[in-house]
């Protein structure tokens, strides 16, 4: 036996008894004929004092020094009142050793594990078996184990069954890249590995299984932009004879019981609000609102029918808006920070950024286009704004979707900067009826704006053959403080409806035979009204967690550049597997 | 809502209530006026009775075929004593339909829903959404998805993390073949599928996770011979600070506990037997002897130092052994059906089989070579043989790798055909003391007999400078009835011990860094003791299930081409995916 309790368990009630402990010189301190170790394992730490008067033992803490893995014996005593150390669920007590090994030495290790931060990325991630020794990635860790394993009780109870699906599938050439897998067996012939299980969790509902969830790997070879992975987790669902209203309120239960039980310090609001897409864009300008905080946008555009001011008119004349944010406190800014925001605005495809400051002492509006304007129209933009002195009004006028892009931005910035956002708030909210078809000029045919197996709303399906962009989906996502963190939709479960929207979507009836055969075949077969959805579970943990990026709460992920810097992947190949592939390198 | 109760709820207690189902129209018997049906979900089925004094309503049932999907509105009533259903568990009751309607039409299926076996496993495979509709693959799934619930349920409360590592990663060259996946981003660089996540496992030990497991999937891209599938999950575990006993003292638990749970008709026997590997060859030709029976192997090699029959002396002279099984109430086999079993033998490689067969009535032995004996020979044999009237004796001689795989072979064999194996006994035993490395003459080097990592016993290593053959692993096997159910070994945690294997394996230094680098610089940043083990879930599921593959447990397996036969993969890309990919076919 290696030990007898680990190094988070002792307490009062051990003094006296004879222990064995094991774990890794967290810190050390000498202090000549006594040192002071902290032994360190996944479980705490305990203090073990190693006193020149059993020399051997001494001799052991002499040699050890940081991360070694020692083995030791000894005896639990009380600490002196003045030494009890609050912050150490083990301070009441320490070990006096009466025997130790050195179960393994260490090299000075590249990271300091006892101290956080400060390093590159690349380094924790080429050393990362270290990085994860330290106290945040384990609490990030023990976190994801208990996230993932509350849905799974909480869904086994509702009755969902964990089916596994296979991670070598048939490539389709919907959606995301698919990273490929060229089989030996089958020479020219390539497997896919699953964006999601989509069509498998489908054909579960077909089969009758009724209530389906896995924990599942899913993979897309994108550039790696903004914070994704090559490989990610979501949780998986699908439910026979449901309507949206179902899966809504199956999700809501889940978070709310989910959040409760392993963040309890945070707070859920509920119900989670509800925004149609529309509503979304009209008052955030983004899908997925960060809800914590109001900083609305305000739609000026009826004010300025007949502006004379060449940019808000001829945005508006084109058919686009003029819109405005409201950041109180923020009418001092200087130029330079104006200019700042213009720039922002414009690198980011915005045509530019008009502005206003209202001095706090109630002077003269400073503007940038004040005197542009026609009389009147000022004093209507600050109404509208409902304005206060000291009050920076930002105005943006473009077709709809760059103004929603440039304010939701600006929203997001201003924000942080006012330190607007609870951080111990939960503000889940749902976005719903989103289009179900968008146009894409460029092929000549409709994009599924969720994916090509969303149902339209029922009312809506004559529109199909009509007016295809006024359809909407019975699509809903989730989001989570300004984060998309999951999102599903009712399926189609009929035959007709799916091949009318192949056809929408461009699908010769060649393509949608060879490429999604088994689905029009199977929804012939008695196919149940089904839908579902898939929350990202890396994404959530990381919420969760208070951390900002994904790779914080995965424990080997790969870089921007989709490389694990630890193993060097990926890696060059033998020859001789390539021809058993049936591949050559280009 | 689609419906308020499910097609297995309803019981005497909800007689008078009005209720909604959904379901597939399971069988149909119309009876006129009245026509019954039994609507089936995943729950159970419930009969509907459609009258024609609601013509409507009636109409439905009329239309309804074979899977059919249905919604019913209608009223639980009684049924008369008589027509009562003891094998239902809704088997009192029946709802009197008052509405009714076609949710989803169903075409004849190719298969019957209702009525299983007998077609070919291609079209089971190709349908496979209609196959897992059936009763006994919604039982696999579900017993499926229970057993790996109970599996995380235990590590949790033993304080494992489940812990995810990824499915791309660094190809290397040992073990079975690697499935391969190009990059994008990395051109001429590829990942590969996990294998097992071995090297990551023990890297968060490394990282201090002192528990892990992880319900993993794994991927070889073997040939599919015996009952293998492209990809396969297992129960990946690891702990620090532990030795052989304590691995094998929590998975005795784990599946004395599981077996409780999920299949209690099932024994158990406690505590598992444990044998050596020299052990398990000797007494049964097997390193996974299917302990359920006795029928050991009988070494006659020491009686016939002197024997004059050349197939004998042969065998022993070339340093072989002679030995048999005893077969009780076979002594009356046919000439014809001992040539069988010597075929059989020759079949897969065996020399060929010598043969008695002792009359039930006391008659003289007939056999194959006891007139090639001395004197004496024969009663030696029968004496150590313990030979009764009426038993067959079967006698290999040949090198101890063949009589074991012969002898194993028929002994399987007359278990099944003695019906010696009880079937509700889960015959559980470790194997252990496995020879650590095994000389492969053709490579002039040896081989890891159970992966590189494993750790020599504490008292064997000396024996890798002097005579590596003689060298133990620490390392387990779980078998259960016949099978090998999970393979561990505690691992070497040293970076010295790990360069002299790789030597051996005949891995050169530069290979060693290229390959493994990360592991042997880990080793040296504080590595504690280790040691894992990884059940096979797939077998286990199959043997609680009383299935003879695998793929009745898996939802959707690929056949022994690994072919996906129902989406049709793996099949033929774009020529731009491929270019993208920086490959061509060749």
């Amino acid at each position: 036996m290696y030990r007898s309790h680990t190094c988070g368990e002792l307490r009062q009630e051990h003094v006296g008894q004879e222990v064995t402990l094991a774990g890794w010189v967290h810190r050390r301190r000498d202090h000549g004929p006594l040192i002071f170790v902290d032994l360190r394992d996944r479980y705490g730490i305990t203090q073990v004092v190693f006193d020149s008067q059993s020399p051997e033992v001494h001799a052991v803490a002499e040699e050890a020094r940081s991360e070694f893995v020692l083995q030791v014996r000894g005896v639990v005593r009380s600490r002196p009142p003045e030494a009890h150390n609050p912050e150490l669920a083990t301070g009441d007590i320490e070990v006096t050793a009466t025997s130790a090994t050195v179960l393994n030495p260490a090299r000075t290790t590249p990271l300091y594990i006892a101290k956080e931060g400060g390093e590159d990325e690349a380094l924790r991630l080429k050393y990362r078996y270290l990085d994860l020794r330290r106290e945040r990635m384990q609490r990030n860790m023990i976190l994801r184990h208990r996230v993932i394993k509350f849905m799974r009780d909480f869904l086994d109870a509702e009755g969902f069954l964990e089916i596994e699906t296979p991670i070598l599938i048939k490539s389709t050439p919907e959606g995301a890249r698919d990273y490929l897998v060229p089989s030996r067996v089958h020479p020219g012939s390539f497997y896919a590995l699953p964006q999601s299980p989509q069509q498998l969790k489908q054909l579960l509902m077909v089969a009758g299984y009724d209530k389906y969830f896995q924990v599942a790997r899913c993979f897309r070879d994108e550039d790696q932009r903004a914070d994704r992975q090559p490989e990610f987790t979501q949780l998986d669902m699908e439910m026979s004879f449901v309507e949206q209203e179902d899966v809504i309120s199956l999700i809501e239960r889940l978070f709310t019981q989910l959040c409760a039980a392993v963040v309890p310090h945070k707070r859920v609001l509920t119900p989670f609000p509800r925004l149609s897409y529309a509503e979304a864009m009209e008052r955030y300008g983004s899908d997925k609102p960060d809800l914590r905080y109001g900083l609305e946008l305000i739609n000026l555009s009826d004010l300025l029918t007949a502006t004379p001011f060449n940019v808000f008119k001829g945005a508006l004349e084109q058919g686009g808006q003029v819109k405005g944010l409201r950041l109180p406190g923020c009418g001092n800014y200087t130029r330079k920070q104006l200019d700042e925001l213009i720039e922002m605005v414009r690198g980011s495809g915005g045509k530019g950024l008009a502005w206003a400051a209202l001095p706090a002492d109630g002077g003269d509006v400073r503007s940038s286009f004040a005197k542009l304007l026609a009389p009147g129209e000022m004093a209507a933009i600050i109404e509208r704004m409902q304005a206060q002195p000291g009050d920076l009004l930002l105005i943006v006028a473009d077709k709809a979707s760059s103004v929603a892009a440039a304010l939701d931005k600006l929203r997001r910035l201003f924000a942080e900067r006012l330190n607007l956002a609870d951080p111990d708030l939960l503000h889940f909210s749902w976005v719903l009826d989103f289009p179900l078809l968008d146009w894409n000029p460029d092929e000549n045919r409709w994009d599924a704006v969720h994916h090509p197996f969303t149902a339209p709303h029922a009312e809506d399906q004559p529109l199909l053959a009509s007016d295809p962009a006024k359809v909407r989906a019975q699509a809903y996502d989730l989001v989570l403080n300004g984060y998309e963190v999951g999102g599903g939709s009712i399926r189609i479960h009929r035959r007709d409806v799916q091949q009318r929207i192949f056809e929408l979507l461009g699908i010769s009836e060649e393509t949608a035979q060879s490429q999604f055969g088994h689905m029009l075949e199977a929804f012939e077969y008695g196919a149940p009204p089904h839908g579902g959805i898939a929350p990202g579970i890396d994404r959530i943990v990381m919420l969760l967690a208070d951390e900002s990026t994904i790779r914080e709460v995965m424990a080997f992920p790969k870089t921007q550049q989709a490389a694990d810097l630890m193993t060097n992947a990926p890696s060059e190949v033998d020859e001789r597997q390539l021809k058993e592939l049936h591949i050559t390198l280009r």
